[in-house]
């Protein structure tokens, strides 16, 4: 099992470390110390304090002092890649945000720009999502353009916030089952959103189910040319998807590899490329086409300004707290939907943790200064983690290539995304989202914990029913709710165990004892008094709680009472509280039938005081142990 | 310490019934057996489901089999005296809630003649409160009174969907420090919406700090007829209640003890009669009375009535969802405010231990035929129990008493009411109320429970300047996030431990692990093998833990590949989980450097082959042991 053993010349050096351990462990306390951040502090030259701080919150401060040549061209290369892939995925997001897709290639320009400085996760790339553009089109439909910055704008805002008051640790309270509810069922909503595009059918109705309804009234309208664009783009991007199984295997040539790779990874771009190609040559020949286009506004490089926080359009115009009534919770949803991307992404990175904290400042920011050139609210996505990935970037160093690729695109290309056929982009998304599409979780969550499974499936329905934000305020809520039970109704042992053939009812609580369980033990502890049916003392195990507060301390002093009164009025039941932590005992009342101890032997002598005084062990026999342990007893 | 030995009678049969039960428990399974409700039924002659499930819903078939004559005069006498005290009390409650006084004499005989029948707490006497009236008021003040008896009916039905729905656990969340700092806000709120009656001024304006200061820019309108007759009301009543101290004192003779506590009992009634003489006398000398007298419209006996779910009144009418909109939240804090005060008392009684869905049943019954009577909101009260407790009350019966003086008053005495001078009935509201208002509490906490006094201070402090529905909602969210927050950072001990000289990092979770905790747990182990500095062996001790989910076994998965990568390719980390609960194994999926193992043995075989394996101890002492521990160790 095990690699044998081999002597090595680094064993010494290893052993001298252990002892060193070990002797600065001893001459601490003589017991095993705690390990802390004194311990570490010492072993390098330190870093200051501020040093540090800034190197967590500036991490291109980390890397860039040992960039090399290497690292630079795998960055170069994977840069150029995923521009090429995040100008027409923007475009798609855009338009799915019912935005024109200049505002989805800012988004894509600017955030990778912040996050080659402040962004800690290596292979995340900000940019216009389709989850974050399903979920803020409900905020921002039928509403002025600017409601789209400003909802930017707040989310930038309020992560900044979150990120600030250190309120990262909310997000572990979403579970990996509500997490991949969640993805699979917006990888549903996006698919069935893009469909009707790819009929060439346009409407706009919030809620999958009335959206389906709609879709089938009207399925009549469907056209042709459409559907055989979006089907033809549809086929092409799985075939170059495989291809990548084909850079994978070893078999073939390096060159071969590499070029599949690439034709793969640039899928996106290729088609936009072909589909862009095909209209123009179309319209030499013909004035209309059988497809849709996308039809975008011209437009330049995106001027910075500050984004007012009024609107005044032609009709009306919304003063602040008017804005903020509009977007209500979407303010909230936009900012925690953005950052969950990214958090699942840190998690599947080696790393694997995340300064959940530091990503909200950074995303923040992003969307902050995103609001200033008219981005729409952008974060990681997953597809593009998986390009990244594939095209092995090293540093985010490649966000810099892709935000001038991004840049030159919006400068120069601007004209001709006009002859894009919205139904490619409509391939683009639908193929994109299908990694996210997981029903292997549920099927192995039915085998493994229902619980979690009923979770997902929470999850998902609420989702794909009643919208996404819905169904993750849902599922939080419901998880949040299912841990404050195990509060309440905590494991607790409760049996007649037996010790020197006298016998006792041993509690063992499992948890933390605090105020929602109190009742539940006291009604445990009286109901097995009852069924003893005879004078039986209780002894409270409590060497595995961790915390009592003072509704439970004061509900262990009534259960004395209680115990008091169960009992005839001439002797009560006794109540030891055994192996209690010490700094919690202060806080239980003590009353006369309530005692406390720490050994066994002391457990040993209450109950041969209480078998004795209730005359329930043979009277000679325990003499001797009575005596011995120092018991005077009096007989006639 | 105990009381001295002595032989019994008893003592063969008991030590007999020791042995039988020792014997069952032998046969069972050969180790200790856990109680069930199977013991409790083998033991008398079991009554039939049915008839238990009837003994429990409708206590009455309880007591009334074995009622005596003794129990009926000790009844006889605590339902009058409670009928004569909550006459008062159910005026000056009706004012409270700005309804005329026959709504609050109807409430104080439908819920007694109710209670009587389903009622579980003895001491418990429904009627209106204070406390329930100064929370309705919000809701129905500057609306037809309609809307008063259709809070009662909404309050009542859901109460009864709670109870039905086993809901009761739900006021386990409300822990000890919020109740108390909830009464005592409530008794701090009322005692001032008393003062501007006692001194004669009238306005109605919400939250405590707006009545202030209208209060005092009223200040010169007081007037001093009230002023007096309040004054004299309450010097009156605090002498009363002094009296029952002269009715504990052992040193006097009995028939003035028995007189002094039927005078301080019925201190409210005498109050109020003398105050009325008083009125009537004036009166027949001059045609208006220095001070304000309740203007009650004249009323005989209630009809019953269903209430009908829209209100139609001469300006507008209401449709159901209407109303249900204007009474908003009010239909939830109603039934939960009335109850908490059920469940406290319940606590108070000897019983101790309170079934809060049979409660919530009952009361939602109270109230749902209350409405019936044009009812106003009810529940049990704090200074009902008080005399309830003194007059020796011994069970249910004594409502039926009460109930009937209750409509006597109704029938008969209904005109004269309105010669109760106003400022006597806030007298009465502020001397009853005094028994709520307790600082011990907090005095208490700030020596044993830091925590607990600032859960305390909030929920008074936004009880008092919100309203206490606020207060409760905020105190039971706090505390309930606060549970939240130790499954997120559970306590887990992370130490350098030894065995054998052989160190390894041993890690202790408090609790179970759940899916808020798991990252925290990863954290913690990385960073103390990062500190570690040299490879080193990672134990997590699980004999603590009850529980863990599909997210957190994932996070202990993921963990042992983080340890993988943290240490050179060539190989990794072993993690070793030690005691964990067998049924909670399978969620783990198994990876190369992760293993099970059940006792201390084991773990140091482990050890030994990892020390080993990375050469941290001197081959040639661990030969022998490896060899022993049948390890094959290939040496050239």
């Amino acid at each position: 099992m095990y690699p044998q053993l081999e002597v090595d010349p680094e064993l010494t050096e290893r052993a001298t470390k252990v002892r060193l351990l070990a002797g600065n462990r001893d001459t601490k306390d003589g017991s095993s110390a705690a390990i802390d951040d004194k311990v570490s502090k010492k072993a390098p030259p330190a870093p200051s304090k501020w040093r540090r701080a800034l190197l967590r919150h500036v991490p291109v401060l980390q890397w860039l002092p040992a960039y090399n040549m290497e690292w630079g061209i795998d960055d170069f290369i994977a840069g150029i890649t995923l521009g090429l892939t995040i100008i027409p995925e923007s475009i798609a997001c855009a338009l799915l945000a019912g935005l024109p897709a200049r505002y989805g290639l800012c988004s894509a320009f600017i955030g990778p720009l912040i996050y080659l400085i402040f962004g800690s996760i290596d292979k995340v790339i900000i940019g216009p999502t389709s989850l974050v553009a399903l979920v803020s089109v409900q905020f921002t439909v039928g509403r002025p353009i600017e409601f789209a910055f400003l909802l930017t704008f707040l989310s930038g805002i309020v992560q900044i916030i979150m990120g600030s008051l250190h309120m990262g640790f909310v997000f572990e309270f979403i579970s990996m089952p509500v997490i991949k509810a969640f993805s699979s069922a917006t990888a549903i909503l996006v698919i069935e959103s893009q469909i009707k595009v790819l009929l060439g059918i346009k409407y706009l109705v919030p809620g999958l189910i009335s959206s389906v309804s709609t879709l089938s009234s009207r399925i009549s309208e469907a056209n042709m040319g459409d559907l055989i664009m979006g089907s033809c783009a549809i086929i092409f991007l799985l075939l170059l998807e495989l291809l990548e199984r084909v850079a994978r295997s070893e078999k073939r040539s390096k060159a071969l590899r590499i070029c599949c790779r690439y034709l793969s990874t640039s899928r996106n771009t290729l088609i936009v490329l072909i589909g862009g190609i095909v209209s123009y040559i179309w319209l030499g020949y013909s004035e209309k086409l059988p497809y849709a286009l996308s039809q975008n506004a011209l437009s330049s490089l995106p001027n910075f300004t500050v984004p007012s926080l009024t609107i005044v359009t032609q009709e009306r115009s919304y003063s602040f707290w008017q804005i903020l009534s509009e977007l209500s919770v979407g303010i909230v949803v936009i900012p925690i939907v953005g950052i969950l991307t990214n958090i699942s992404i840190g998690k599947l990175t080696p790393k694997g943790l995340v300064d959940t904290n530091h990503e909200l400042l950074t995303v923040g920011l992003c969307n902050v200064f995103g609001s200033c050139v008219q981005a729409m609210p952008s974060s990681g996505a997953f597809t593009r983690y998986a390009i990244s990935t594939a095209c092995g970037l090293k540093t985010p160093m490649a966000n810099l290539y892709l935000g001038i690729i991004v840049l030159l695109a919006l400068g120069y290309l601007s004209p001709y995304f006009n002859y894009i056929p919205e139904a490619t982009l409509a391939a683009i998304l639908i193929c994109s989202i299908f990694t996210l599409l997981d029903f292997r979780l549920p099927l192995r969550l039915w085998r493994e914990s229902k619980r979690d499974l009923g979770i997902w499936l929470l999850c998902f329905c609420v989702c794909v029913l009643f919208g996404v934000e819905v169904g993750l305020l849902v599922s939080i809520v419901v998880t949040a709710l299912h841990l404050l039970f195990l509060w309440a109704r905590p494991e607790i042992l409760v049996k007649i165990e037996e010790l020197d053939e006298m016998q006792y009812i041993s509690v063992v609580p499992g948890n933390g004892i605090y105020f929602p369980a109190i009742n539940h033990l006291r009604s445990l502890v009286l109901k097995a008094c009852t069924q003893a049916d005879f004078k039986i003392t209780v002894v409270i195990d409590g060497h595995k709680i961790t915390g009592l507060d003072y509704t439970a301390a004061q509900g262990i002093s009534k259960l004395s009472s209680d115990l008091c009164r169960q009992s005839d009025a001439s002797s009560s039941i006794l109540l030891v509280l055994y192996r209690f932590p010490a700094h919690l005992q202060h806080l239980i009342d003590l009353t006369d039938n309530l005692v406390f101890c720490e050994n066994e032997g002391k457990v040993k002598e209450f109950l041969t005081q209480e078998s004795l005084r209730n005359g329930h062990i043979n009277l000679k026999d325990h003499i001797r142990a009575s005596i011995d342990l120092g018991y005077k007893v009096d007989i006639e």
